[in-house]
């Protein structure tokens, strides 16, 4: 694989709302500045889900999905200076951006104003990009993170995504010490919340529809667990936390979660309803509380949290499948069937 | 006046939404660690407006509104060691806390966990508190705050409530040099913020209904002014702000201003409307975006923003009526016709 594109084996949606199956697709030449990575785990995120039904518009089949990939290096561009072969490295939902703009050279690289470079579907230019379900990427090396030794590279998978997610607003609102953290809902996004923040030094709380994962959640970090369908739980937490992260992506009783908020509290929203949610700007304004929202993180704040992940054993709890378990794993996942994520291990493209 | 019950001049509703009326209305004998305060001016807030109308909820009557008094010190308590006789001082939305809460302990006396003491309509047991539109008021050292010289009282006496609410919100989300800060509305409240974010040193932006009060705005200290009757200031502006204060009462399109802020921006609101407000959480998650609540301030932060005011030779725009011009005043005040306060000169209790 050098100058010439490839075909590499990936699974693929041929069109909206259809089933997975097995296909190719093209890889470009390694260029100069990029690194083919050999995929050997990818995460599957919900939003995989989301883009092949279309949920957020229209996008371009067939469709690849993946933004949560961990592999090796095995081929560098001559001008390469960060990675070698061998390398244990990460892609997560971005592959490029315009590296110009006032976001780009911020560090937030994720809200580039000419817009990211999406690992898949596309590119701003409307150009095809296929994802993590696959056996090999070639990714600019810029755009690449270093998975350290002491996260397990199928661990390490899903925080490229839920990882990114969660660790950017814990750190942005002061996850740490002296402070308490609830996450709500505990799926994909939230265990992992409930690990950076246990690690941060938190006093970490779940709100989770039931107590059915109460002995997961103490396991994984959390001091308390309260199940949100308990109305109780809104009356005995009342003015309890200093930051609440919400993972939810179904629309939630706003004014109930600021209501747990104490003084100066936040409420940061990583799950995203398609539809408005009315809030009570009295909700707000009583004890200086705000609502904000969060989107995974730059390429640098990813890298921090891939080392913060490491240095304190942090990996996702997954469950992995071979590439011909995919649709079920979708089926799985609509229905909240997962503890707590999804790794394909692309070594079973060559066995299944 | 001493260690009795003084009854003192005022101007009181009788009953909700009854036209106000000359009448008098007892204050405390002067305690301990009291402050006796010949008010010489006092502002009327839309909030006034609001609590004699009871549109907040039940309320006590008779009811003598006014919590923006500016006035000089004419007998002070044994114990007092703040203030003498002939002191400029000032009183805002409360007179008095619990003093132990987390919140008070933290300088945060208006999100007392007992309920702050209001400077009027009541405190927390419910006993009536009655407030600046009066000759005197009797207040605790402790929450009487000095208004420095170089600010005229009359100008001072909006500053106690409006000055603070726009002060807080400007500073806790850092306006000052290199920021771009808009101002959402050009009324009692929002002339004040177009001061002090262009003191602060703020790039100032006045986003008003029309270019009325066009001229006003840039005298004041704004950069820039917009009428958001004009949807091409949405479009011609998205992605500006890195902070927006919002001083409209009314419901407004939180999307589509959450549009205007750039990367990590915030939308802080100190008007609230007494619906919920329907927001899209993209509207926050893309660009990382906050929507925060704002309410007055503490007392040592309102002495901080008066310090300020003084240093910067900051009051407010003022139309100074007598007290038989109050119910005209209110009328002319929900029609949105002053500029920019009206200000009670209580002296005219003696002469009208």
């Amino acid at each position: 694989m050098s100058t010439s594109v490839t075909q590499v084996a990936a699974y693929a949606a041929p069109a909206p709302k259809a089933p997975l199956e097995r296909t190719t697709v093209p890889r470009r030449p390694v260029g100069e500045h990029d690194v083919l990575i050999e995929i050997k785990y990818a995460g599957i995120c919900h939003s995989d889900l989301h883009q092949v039904a279309e949920d957020w518009g229209q996008a371009l089949f067939p469709m690849v999905p993946g933004h949560e990939i961990a592999g090796v290096v095995t081929a560098v561009g001559s001008g390469v200076t960060k990675y070698v072969l061998g390398d244990r490295v990460g892609v997560g939902c971005f592959v490029d951006s315009c590296r110009t703009c006032e976001n780009c050279l911020a560090g937030d690289e994720q809200f580039c104003a000419s817009g990211m470079t999406a690992t898949y579907p596309s590119a701003p230019d409307g150009s095809a990009t296929y994802g993590g379900y696959s056996t090999h990427i070639v990714v600019d090396e810029n755009y690449t993170l270093r998975i350290p030794e002491g996260i397990a590279l199928d661990e390490a998978a899903p925080l490229l995504c839920a990882g990114i997610t969660l660790y950017s607003p814990l750190r942005r609102w002061n996850a740490g010490p002296g402070k308490k953290v609830a996450v709500v809902g505990m799926g994909g996004l939230g265990h992992i919340g409930v690990k950076i923040a246990h690690a941060l030094g938190a006093e970490v709380t779940v709100l989770s529809q039931s107590l059915r994962k109460q002995e997961d959640g103490l396991r994984l970090g959390a001091d308390h667990f309260h199940a949100t369908s308990d109305p109780e739980t809104f009356t005995k937490l009342a003015g309890s936390f200093d930051l609440i992260v919400n993972t939810v992506s179904a629309t939630i009783d706003l004014d109930a979660y600021l209501g747990l908020l104490r003084t100066n509290g936040t409420l940061a929203n990583v799950g995203a309803p398609g539809e408005p949610t009315p809030v009570g700007m009295f909700s707000l304004i009583v004890g200086n509380k705000t609502l904000a929202g969060s989107m995974i993180g730059g390429i640098a704040e990813t890298q921090e949290m891939l080392d913060f992940c490491a240095a304190h054993g942090i990996g996702s709890e997954i469950e992995t499948i071979a590439v011909d378990q995919i649709n079920e794993a979708y089926e799985r996942l609509a229905a909240g069937d997962v503890r707590y994520r999804f790794v394909i291990d692309t070594a079973t493209f060559a066995t299944r």
